[in-house]
């Protein structure tokens, strides 16, 4: 059997010491875990973007793959702590909303409330459940423990979920919206693409065909194409879309197609 | 046995390929070594934030552990090279108060400096100390090298350390002050909170009781906590505390309590 | 025999997610792969820092080292993916100039374009060959595969390379100028120092020695040095020459000795 993996994903950043503690804990408890560095760069408190990055990168890491997410404003209150399996994988951290996006799957789902405190550290800060509970709660998953020890199943139904909008049909087209804005300024959508059928995106006033790839416009020009995940992205060519347009999450993006005409 | 570690503390950001050489150093002398990144975020030349850092991660890692630190403004003059043993971890770095946070400590320490060229590249550049010695010293070390192999013993107490602020008695309470602000703005004090007894805590005008955890008072409220390390510190619920007090090191921060009261 | 060791590095930051899914393949293909980071941060598009990086890290690491490289803004255009053998290491990534600083070298040099889609994911997105050509490739090739199977050999000198601009001769000196800046504002120069000789350096209007290490000056004065790479850079001690000079890439910098002046 392979080592062990364990990703992190916090809004700890690196130069306070808090991640290195995480990592610690875990290699104190499995000498040979692969440990995986998501981000330590999320937001503070990004409930929202650390689940898109959850959703965005799980999807690649093989079975039994652990993934530690710590964004956790509400640490220390009353906000469970969760053991998820989700399809062959599983997940550690707080209920608030930061596995909205891996939730959103057809694969099976099974959920456990954190509440064995035999599995935690000796002594718990209110303040670090990252170091203190969640860590060694992956720590023991990643060795193989069974989900069924962190604590007791909870309604998968009854998890936090962000509100993540929906297309709405508007006449004869799609009507959705910007959900995420990358580091290349590409504004990510909520519309998927229609297969095989020729399509026009609205934006900003301006009407674009469904390009294949960024190239296919000049430099600085807009472009919307079927990005990676399979949502369509808005584009400019070498340079940032949410800055050429001002725009960020929450921008109307309309999507046109025969088949959405029918 | 398990495979080496050797985390890595710099200010060498990761774009110019200084921390990328340093792991290929590593990598080259180990095959099997577990690099385990803490931060080449860390602002440059700022050795009292990576003292920090050290402080609050190493306790974390197992025995044996080695960590490697390179903040040092000073490569290539006369500053000491300094391999550490403190209790059962392993530290090599320049002697700048670089590890003044882990030397604060009862554990037993030994100290020799870097002073066998034996064991350093073939050539060294003045300018890259963390590639040409300290890298492969650790590498030397992880692989259970003996630490009296790398230089010279030295008396611990001519090791360079930072001042640390001490808090001090002011008529019936401690007056501390801020020592740290982390990435969430939160305002780390000098001072270890009281066990068991009430307390309260002053700071810029404001009294505030010593709550459990953020979540204890509303969003956007100040609020004093213990923190993750025992130290008291100053936040503000969901927002930096430093950017609502617009304050920082050097904050008076005054302890009250029936005990100190004594 | 030892893990194989992969190196990243990109322009995806990793909060979006597009590190973490590379890291995901790769992690699938080998569950043993030892990943090595060596940026995440590089600034989207800039394919000459992307150079500068696996220039300067790449040679530290060991023989069969995969080097995998994806800052691509031409993304699912006609440019090439290449798999590159430079002596002992193996280079994944686009043909658009990003090893024009690893392939600067007298290592002999065999280069491969990237053809054979059985070597990829099944499904390509054509906006995210780091995930889905290049990521699997890197795979197959850190476990061994043959670089001829990528695709078809193809001539070395029909790669594309930056213009990295040469010194010129004016008169008894080396005119050169600055190719890079630091994290720390250090100017490194394409400027080789002399060996043994004593050199002077001319800088904006100011002539500096060519001094051993930043400690040499005092806190705050420009210094020249023999960088660790081996060319010549202008730093200001303990702070940034860039900032401090107001310059960066171009800035003329002449280097006069006596051998120069034969």
């Amino acid at each position: 059997m392979s080592a062990p993996i364990i990703t992190l994903s916090t809004d700890f950043g690196t130069t306070d010491g808090y991640a290195g503690a995480l990592k610690g804990v875990l290699l104190d408890r499995i000498p040979d875990v692969r440990l995986v560095d998501l981000s330590h760069d999320l937001a503070p408190g990004d409930v929202a973007v650390a689940s898109h990055l959850l959703a965005r990168a799980a999807p690649s890491f093989p079975a039994g793959t652990v993934h530690l997410a710590v964004v956790d404003p509400g640490v220390g209150t009353a906000r469970r702590g969760l053991g998820l399996r989700i399809g062959t994988q599983l997940f550690v951290g707080p209920d608030n909303g930061l596995f909205s996006g891996v939730l959103d799957t057809a694969e099976p789902v099974t959920a456990h409330a954190l509440e064995n405190p035999s599995l935690w550290l000796p002594s718990v800060s209110p303040v670090f459940h990252g170091r203190d509970v969640f860590a060694p709660v992956a720590a023991f998953l990643a060795r193989g423990g069974a989900l069924a020890t962190v604590g007791p199943a909870v309604d998968p139904h009854s998890l936090v979920r962000l509100a993540i909008p929906s297309p709405t049909r508007a006449g004869d087209a799609l009507r959705g919206e910007v959900v995420h804005v990358d580091r290349f300024g590409n504004l990510v959508t909520n519309l998927t693409a229609p297969k095989g059928a020729p399509a026009t995106v609205e934006v900003s006033g301006r009407t674009l065909p469904l390009s294949r790839t960024y190239g296919d416009v000049a430099s600085g020009a807009l472009v919307a194409v079927v990005g990676s995940s399979g949502r369509i992205e808005i584009s400019v060519r070498d340079r940032s879309a949410a800055a050429h347009l001002g725009a960020g999450a929450g921008l109307v993006v309309t999507l046109r197609s025969p088949r959405e005409s029918v």
